[in-house]
């Protein structure tokens, strides 16, 4: 029997070494939810015991998020701490801090509150936050987006439950989900990433000029960028060191042509976005771009997503994962994209990932924009995978085979 | 009967009030323990109330500070979070973030550590931390230090007392210092820094040249720079709000000369300084730098910290204090200089600020060094007073006139 303290200690040494794979000398700052502070502990210890130079955990509250739009006045939704992120643009620059995201809000937190301060504040911070995000993208550093159990996370995945027993099915399924109950974790993802890049490797020979998907309330065809670049599982950064920025991923990922998507889409599961639930999403794409949109729950807040800027309409990102990855097999909506995303094949409007096209490393933003990247203040993806999805390649002159056979891969 | 709920309101209120007298739209910067969590949420419940655009938290946790001298690597402790302290200087530069500090952490936290490590953090934590410090003692933002009781201090505190006894006798004594406990707190630190500010311009007013000091084990005289500067309570900043520096403070503070002190001065009450208690200290004064020192308790520390650079081992600051004050009155050793130092008249070592010398705003670093005006990476205030200390005021022509006598104001 593995108490809930060892397993969390073996996820926490699992984020540390397969996650960030931390190397001796850097320092790491983690952000966390303050309900996260034994697993934050728990992966401080491993980082100093790799020797980490120095740990740093900026904690989110809730609580007083949410008093930001109870008490605060109207004037006050355009702030964001751009001094923060250029302290964090400052760290991440060098390759010398690794960066370690602990999600686990509650999904609905913002739900209830007036959706224009929403949207101010959403936009107020993304604006500022996207030096950070660009190092990021870019892999700058070595990073890596876990999730803990939150009370509010936890009611919102079993609202049936008990407070403490929400909690520890939450807790379970994360260890599942991202094989911590494993007895070697680290050699679990070791092979998990080997298998990730068979698959990538079988993609990226392929040189699919795009992807047509075919499934209840979706028809479309996703054009490639042409110097498109599939990824999954753990990533180079440019300070050298391999990490794996999901815990877990079950994705393989690639870069859609901004212009090059036609047809329409329906999504299968929720998607949070910003403290907000948006279901039942149906868009059409004209030359990539959506020129209709609604959802049946959320579909102001969707609309203004998507009106952010022009790349919000637009697609960044284009990931297939199995029907029967262990996320979609544990039959859980965990109401949080790092889960859910592996759980269905997806698509994300936003800001594309330099890593999905080639040699990119010296070209300008322009010329990334004209070979068909897209570039957004967001980034939000959304499941459109299914068991009833099927998803053909289609080469430069047209011939097609199947690739994906009712949510599986056909070889 | 008033709840500790309800007296937590009043000392967030009087903190964003009084503390900092925060204007609408701006940003607010604090720091506090973990175990603060619920007055910080009553501080930015305040905060937003009164127009705060934005209150960040940045939570510091003892048990992981410990960590890094448990289980990091010897190589580990020349680090600092630079990158953090860039963005904090950012958010205070143009006065638009407001600064508050919340302190209470275990004063003897790292007493148990390696002396040589704990050195070699703090130095480059001073050293990286100077940007931000040279912000806030020149008042580029107005900025407040204030206390909270958490479980450790409240038992170093309180030894003798079960820990939940010992948290509510640590808050009484806070609520009661901070006059949190007035019908009206805010009214009653304007009733208070009027006093404060009374004095201080009596003190101005003299154009004493120096201070001599008498008391058992302490002999000594204090020069004063020549363009000194008393001051004490509510400080103008400089964008151009009036804020209240310190809860508690019952001091008024001027400038010593950094070459003009001379003679023998042993402490009244014990130091905590960076997680270790330095007490008993006798030091002999020379042209203003300490050329012999020792202390009962934590000697080598105290070593340490007054070799850290050149201006460690001089005076940045004189802080004349009754032993009538209601700290004195508490009969309580606090063991954080916060309240410690308005219990009894003080002297610091290490930086002085740029208020208590007239004109310094165009000044270079060399100009300020020639009139006496002393610089390090460390101000560390000790305590000199006590209810046998006498103070004589000495005027330019040698005359003198008694200021203080058995600890206590003559006028």
């Amino acid at each position: 029997m593995t108490t809930h303290a060892q397993l969390l200690d073996k996820y926490a040494e699992l984020t540390v070494k397969s996650g960030l794979n931390l190397r001796k000398g850097q320092q790491v700052l983690m952000t966390a939810p303050l309900e996260a502070v034994d697993l934050v502990r728990a992966i401080t210890h491993h980082a100093y015991k790799v020797g980490a130079s120095l740990v740093t955990c900026l904690y989110n509250d809730e609580q007083t998020a949410l008093m930001r739009y109870t008490d605060g006045h109207t004037e006050a939704f355009d702030a964001a701490p751009g001094w923060l992120f250029t302290g964090m643009a400052e760290a991440f620059r060098d390759g010398n801090c690794a960066r370690l995201a602990i999600i686990g809000e509650n999904p609905a937190l913002l739900s209830g509150q007036d959706i224009d301060k929403v949207s101010r504040a959403n936009r107020a911070r993304s604006t500022a936050y996207k030096p950070v995000v660009e190092l990021i993208t870019t892999f700058a550093t070595n990073w890596c987006i876990i999730s803990a159990a939150t009370p509010s996370h936890a009611k919102s995945v079993f609202p049936d439950l008990p407070p403490d027993k929400a909690m520890e099915a939450l807790w379970a399924a994360i260890f599942k989900c991202t094989r911590a109950d494993l007895p070697d974790p680290v050699a679990a993802w070791a092979a998990h990433n080997k298998a990730l890049h068979h698959r990538v490797k079988l993609l990226n020979d392929k040189r699919y000029a795009a992807l047509a998907y075919k499934g209840p309330g979706t028809d479309f065809t996703l054009g490639l960028v042409d110097d498109h670049v599939w990824a999954g599982g753990a990533s180079m950064a440019k300070n050298g060191i391999m990490c794996n920025p999901n815990i877990p991923s079950e994705e393989v990922f690639s870069m859609p042509h901004r212009e090059r998507v036609d047809g329409v889409v329906r999504s299968t599961k929720p998607l949070s976005y910003q403290g907000t639930f948006i279901e039942g999403i149906e868009v059409t794409f004209e030359k990539g771009r959506i020129i209709k949109g609604t959802a049946s729950k959320g579909a102001e807040v969707f609309k203004k997503m998507i009106e952010t800027d022009d790349g919000a309409a637009r697609l960044g990102e284009v990931a297939l994962v199995p029907h029967s990855s262990p996320i979609s097999a544990s039959g859980i909506v965990f109401n949080e994209t790092l889960f859910d995303e592996n759980a269905a094949s997806h698509i994300a409007v936003g800001q594309a990932y330099s890593q999905n096209m080639a040699n990119t490393a010296n070209m300008s933003a322009e010329e990334k924009l004209a070979k068909g990247m897209n570039t957004s203040l967001v980034h939000v993806d959304w499941m459109i995978g299914s068991g009833e999805l099927n998803v053909d390649g289609v080469f430069k002159d047209g011939k097609r085979e199947p690739l994906m056979r009712s949510g599986e891969w056909v070889d």
